[in-house]
């Protein structure tokens, strides 16, 4: 299971519950009134529940018998998640290749590293639009049709299930493809194909992944007590409301290490927007790991700015890897496990930042695997949700985006080179 | 060379330069005075120099012959800049693992895959006493006697030249071992062997890397208007005085992808503690890439509150690869190059920002190539130094790790499992 641990919070969780009970069941009841309305974007709490599309990316990647490399082609929430998982869960079965940008050298070096015959395209964007994607695609697309003679059976797309130039031209060629539901947006659909694809060749318990996110879905509708996102948003939202600019995510599990990322973009873009009333809102999520991150940024936590909630990801158990005798060690550590070492260091930090003033709670998953990360990210979907209602915005938008776009577009037609 | 672009900034750089003229020239005359002196911890400013080294690091990497993968285990200082330029500049001739952490499926599932006999273990620890990278090694250690006759050609030390634990374990054991020097910190160190031996096994020109770091030194010695760490210092500084508590490090490049978090610790670790009047001080480092994280976090950055500094780090040449025809490009698009598309979304992103009310300025490097890359780290640190002095703070130690450690130990030798 996971469970929250705020022993060093310095509140008092049940009664601020009590005091915020109105505002919290307020909150759900909007945002589930919302369910089904066409635009509301709430179709991720389906997508859990969804095991034909799980039935039929299963039957897909049994059919494709020639990979060994597999390009996963698409930015942001077309990739953040995909990568997530896959450093998580993936067994490697399939090498998987993510191809999130634009740069030409790298581009270069992964195709003349991969054999064409041996190497499944997945590409990946909602709208079928986006800049980025499409220009690698073609690159790929074009590197496909030249190395193999069947290059069809070597791309298989994932877009909107009815729109979009990527749709028409799996459509036009016949080519393989899956559907983001038009009612979940990109931050929101890495349990759709766009995650679930890439995991079902490099090998991980898609099962387990969605079952784990229908464990999520349970506890979001639970009365308040017993409802994890509802507290989680809360704290958020206390935070928020004491000023602090910073909401930190602090992964203490390597497999989990590209997990903050995603949180990121789903915290940032979800929620950093102006409200009904135009005011600026948000908090900026910023990405941790633990160990390592004691050695980097637990210094400015402790004696800097008082301007953070720091939120601990902690596994509790794992392999019993045992620490064997070697140069340096104290002595009493030869003998204890690797995740002694781990848990006491991450317990250690949240007490020692607890003392210096930031706010600070932790997230407990019994193990890193498929039922718990889709537990996890599922309920930062719910929390994510539920604080968009708190905070009066949209979390399923992002119009901010937009300038940056045209402005890019513009350029490039009128041939603007950088100077 | 490196470029600076403020045609976005709302601010006359020359002018606030006149204006800070005093304090930034102080800044520089203190630092400076304390070189040279024991315990100031300047001798980062040296490493570019030191030829010596570069030459045994050569030497060394020559002799050793059987080395297919070498695993790197090191954390924070000892970790993040070898991984950034790793990423940036490695040529894959030998297989770089890093080891940054204890958790316990990911070490076992490395040793698994790796062959002793081709494997070449690099343990890096400034103090000799980190208990991750102690504890990793012990592991390492044990699975190398196991595994191969002449398990001492198979294992490198890098530590401080005289003391600790790993410097006696090298000396009593006969092992190949390199030097951090005494006046180098941790975070400073990634042009010493720590960075220098992993990149000479991958391959990656290191006589450009130091060339670069030596411009670095120079710059940062020239009169104020053509002195580009002043320059940045100031910037930082007077976003700081605005209240911007945060200060983004955006990468457009795949390849310096991990520079931010290398970068995040350099910043972090130096700045954010308490000044001599006992004040809480320092921003706080978040890392972005371009263009990702514009499909992450520039929707926040636009929309949400003004409490950033965002510094755009933008290549201005790379191989002319160009984009063919494809599904859904713009039809200007095709026949462009894919460096065109990145520097676009750059400036576009840089102008959007800046409308919307965030600073933003952006350093431009000719290439990514090891001289730039040596050259941007070497500023970078230049930077941290003088922010240092501007903001009243010791840039060059971390008091506030220590209470952390303590207590994990603490934990750890009273057998306190989590419950």
């Amino acid at each position: 299971m996971i469970g929250l641990c705020t022993d060093h919070l310095g509140l008092d969780l049940d009664r601020a519950l009590g005091e915020w009970e109105g505002a919290l069941e307020a909150a759900r009841a909007g945002l589930l009134a919302r369910k089904g309305v066409p635009g509301s974007f709430l179709g991720w709490m389906d997508l859990p529940e969804d095991t034909e599309t799980l039935r039929a990316v299963r039957r897909y990647r049994e059919g494709v018998d020639f990979a060994e490399d597999l390009v996963h082609i698409g930015i942001g929430g077309s990739s953040l998640g995909a990568l997530a998982l896959e450093e998580a869960l993936g067994e490697g079965r399939v090498r998987v290749h993510p191809v999130d940008h634009v740069e030409p050298t790298p581009l270069k070096r992964l195709l003349d590293r991969l054999d064409p015959r041996r190497t499944l395209v997945h590409v990946v964007s909602k709208s079928g639009t986006t800049l980025e994607t499409l220009s690698a695609f073609a690159l790929f697309l074009d590197w496909l049709k030249k190395g193999t003679p069947d290059w069809r059976r070597h791309v298989v797309v994932t877009t909107d299930p009815s729109r979009g130039p990527l749709r028409r031209f799996a459509q036009e060629e016949g080519l393989a493809s899956f559907s983001i539901p038009e009612e979940v947006g990109g931050r929101y659909s890495v349990l759709s194909p766009v995650g679930l694809l890439p995991l079902a060749f490099s090998g991980a318990d898609l099962e387990a992944l969605l079952s784990g996110a229908r464990m999520a879905n349970e506890v979001a509708r639970r009365p308040l007590g017993e409802n994890l996102p509802l507290k989680t948003a809360l704290l958020q939202h206390l935070a928020w409301l004491e000023g602090r600019g910073i909401t930190v995510f602090m992964a203490y599990s390597a497999r989990m290490r590209h997990v903050p990322a995603w949180f990121v973009q789903l915290h940032d873009e979800s929620l950093g927007k102006r409200d009904r009333e135009g005011r600026r809102v948000g908090t900026t999520a910023l990405p941790a790991l633990g160990p390592q991150d004691q050695h980097a940024q637990v210094q400015l936590f402790r004696e800097g700015p008082l301007d953070k909630l720091i939120v601990l990801a902690l596994p509790l158990q794992d392999e019993p890897l045992v620490i064997p005798e070697g140069p340096g060690l104290p002595g009493f550590l030869p003998g204890r496990t690797f995740l002694d070492v781990l848990q006491a260091e991450a317990l250690a930090t949240e007490e020692a930042l607890a003392q210096a003033g930031q706010r600070v709670y932790t997230l407990t998953l019994d193990r890193v695997d498929a039922y718990h990360l889709g537990w996890l990210l599922q309920h930062l979907m719910w929390q994510t949700a539920f604080l968009g209602e708190l905070w009066g915005v949209n979390a399923f938008d992002q119009p901010g985006v937009e300038l940056g776009k045209r402005l890019a577009l513009e350029r490039l037609e009128k041939d603007g080179r950088f100077q």
